[in-house]
């Protein structure tokens, strides 16, 4: 077999030619792929359709070195993955019986007799190699014919993922001669994509040009700019060097609105660093409803550091949960940083927690004003020292919820790493 | 042109060849052709490269009667879109002085010089027609040679979106015939897709069978199944009122599990019963931890009918907040229905609400014991009734949370829309 460089993946199924099916097993299979430095040349979607379905696959594996199909392994006559790539690949059909005892032995477990359909997932083409299924019926199935590898999985994310990483990835590893692409991911809150860039680009211009060349992509994302550095090699600990010293110099060009250069989220930095001081926070939310609590619940084990809070969406609820002052909301307006800082300074101390945080905003479509347009939140943060902002961000209510959010969580990021005033 | 029946979308970008992005305007493209009637063959997704992007459209040309390619129309050279069909076409390129008078009059909109490299974009094949892009530098290409149709748009959705509406729709509209696409939506909540299934499998064979065929396909997501019927043709009345009957049919058999067939999501359904009786709720979150009311508050217009709530992750704020007895939490346990009905109770009056909702459980991935496993959640809802119930997720924790917050919204629908008590 040649030396693998590079991969297509096609994805088989109707439903993923609709407007409600999207194929993410490309994005599980690229990620995986360029870790072991194999780059992803194309990516297709195809119905379950036998003439396209082979025309697809054909082209996949004139251009790459190796593909990877998702999907069409399934027992009904709509599932033609196996029968076309025995086709490309001139090579007969034959039923395994070690397989179909697999396959029995699975529906004995389940105590349900196994339907007279699912003898088709034994027949496989000759030569196959059978990757076993612990979650499902379908085995995969690694062929390598001549110059040609093609690595058939099931659709179902669960099937498949296990059965990469068990079988198919030590496989491609063997294949692709130890070359390695690893990854550094620095994260920046606070700054647009354009200001990250004019201050990132003679870092990375440089550090593209230099023996080991490190490559560097920018991923925005509301209230997140992520700088990929890649780097591609058999000398991991050369790589891993050239990708620490190009991380370190962009970290130290940033400055402060970096919160992560080792792969953990907004709310996990955050989270971790409340941990480290004991300290415990709760929201008060308006516009953003709880989506602020909910992100910060999402971190495994926040319940040691997220003391929960209120979403104070009418008014009356900002008055009689958090105690904020009815002739404050009545002269400032809801929106407002009077409102805000009584916000979080009551969601603090009525919830005994160390630090508060409060959101209040208008996330629209309706209720923006002359002064006071869609789109514009404050954010107030109170615990060692107190701080707060008016903010305005654009975008649909989505949108403008997500910026909230992130704002909200880097605020708390920086006042519970501030030295305690 | 001959009569469009199928397309193939081609994404350009090295970026959606990575783990990190996805391409989700196909999925828009393909609901907007299905609605007018046109099946997607095929998807592919390829980076910016001479060679393999050339290849891609022509498989692509070669299989559908339209190709819609998106991105790869900016100013770089690493755009190659506008060049590569051009070539595969065999039309010369050149440049449009009402092209180059748009592209500046916006810089100059913007009080900016434009960058020279930006006159490429006024570069197109003889021929094309350019479609107008209120929201960006890049204009959309129209391009038909005989039995071709290739339309160019840019990446950026919301460059992408209004200028498909605009332009491509009444166009393909032309070309297609009068030919549509119809489609009705029964959405379920509280039933396994296989269930869900079993009821419907009667009835759907029937209407996949008779003079208008109406074709049934099922979706599956936490907490909700979707059966999706469409119909094609040029007699829109007769389809959509095969549709309407296949659609009440299944409604029928399904019965109260069936929440929405009309497009509404279920946190819309349980707001308008609310806001039909004047109502509103409040919620108390623990294991969600903020991402039911995040959902509800979704919703524009939400703030008439949510009061907000409190997220009482700590014991004590369950107490403090809202009311729940210490020695029913010591009892008990936090996660019981006692303490679930104590949450819902507290946060209906102490926020004045008239429905109180109240979740609490074990998400995981650590909390779970013998008898209550990860994934155990109570849910409460206390309005003119009261509803408790004990339920099981499967999954991980981002599953057990979204399963908990759909059986939360629709206990809060069935609640709202009973006859009071």
């Amino acid at each position: 077999m040649r030396e693998l460089r590079s991969a297509g993946i096609v994805a088989v199924g109707s439903e993923l030619l609709t407007a409600f099916r999207q194929d993410t097993n490309s994005l599980f299979l690229a990620g995986r792929l360029n870790d072991l430095g194999i780059g992803v040349r194309a990516k297709a979607v195809v119905g379950d359709h036998r003439g396209d379905l082979a025309a697809v696959i054909r082209e996949a594996m004139a251009r790459a070195d190796v593909v990877i199909t998702t999907g069409g392994l399934g027992p009904t006559d709509d599932d033609l993955t196996r029968e076309v790539v025995a086709d490309l690949l001139g090579l007969p059909m034959e039923e395994r019986p070690e397989i179909l005892a697999v396959i029995q032995a699975r529906f004995e477990r389940r105590r349900v007799p196994m339907p007279a359909i699912n003898r088709r997932q034994a027949q496989v083409p000759r030569g196959a190699r059978a990757l076993a299924n612990p979650n499902g019926t379908a085995p995969g199935l690694w062929i390598e014919t001549g110059d040609q590898l093609v690595v058939l999985l099931p659709g179902p994310p669960r099937e498949l993922q296990p059965m990469f990483d068990t079988y198919v990835a030590p496989g491609l590893e063997a294949a692709a001669g130890g070359r390695r692409l690893r990854r550094r991911v620095v994260k920046v809150h606070g700054r647009s994509e354009s200001q990250v860039e004019e201050t990132a680009y003679p870092i990375y211009s440089q550090i593209g040009d230099e023996a080991v060349p490190v490559e560097t992509t920018i991923l925005a994302t509301p209230g997140q700019i992520e700088l990929h550095l890649t780097a591609a090699g058999t000398d991991v600990p050369l790589i891993d060097a050239r990708l620490d010293d190009g991380s370190r110099r962009l970290v130290a060009a940033l400055g402060d609105v970096v919160f992560s250069d080792d792969g953990r989220s907004l709310e996990k930095v955050a989270g971790d660093a409340l941990k480290a001081r004991g300290w415990r926070v709760a929201a008060a939310e308006s516009c953003t409803g709880g989506l602020l609590l909910g992100r910060l619940t999402d971190v495994p084990g926040s319940s040691t550091w997220v003391a929960g809070g209120v979403v104070a969406y009418a008014n009356e609820v900002k008055i009689d949960q958090l105690g904020v002052p009815r002739d404050v909301l009545d002269a400032h307006g809801a929106v407002s940083e009077p409102v805000a800082l009584a916000m979080a300074h009551g969601v603090r101390d009525r919830l005994g927690a160390d630090v508060g945080v409060a959101i209040t905003g208008i996330a629209g479509p309706d209720g923006g004003t002359e002064t006071k347009p869609v789109g514009t939140v404050v954010i107030a943060v109170t615990g060692p020292k107190t701080v707060v902002k008016t903010l305005w961000f654009p975008g649909d209510r989505s949108m403008v919820r997500a910026f909230s959010v992130a704002s909200a969580i880097d605020l708390v990021r920086r006042v519970s790493l501030d030295p305690p005033a």
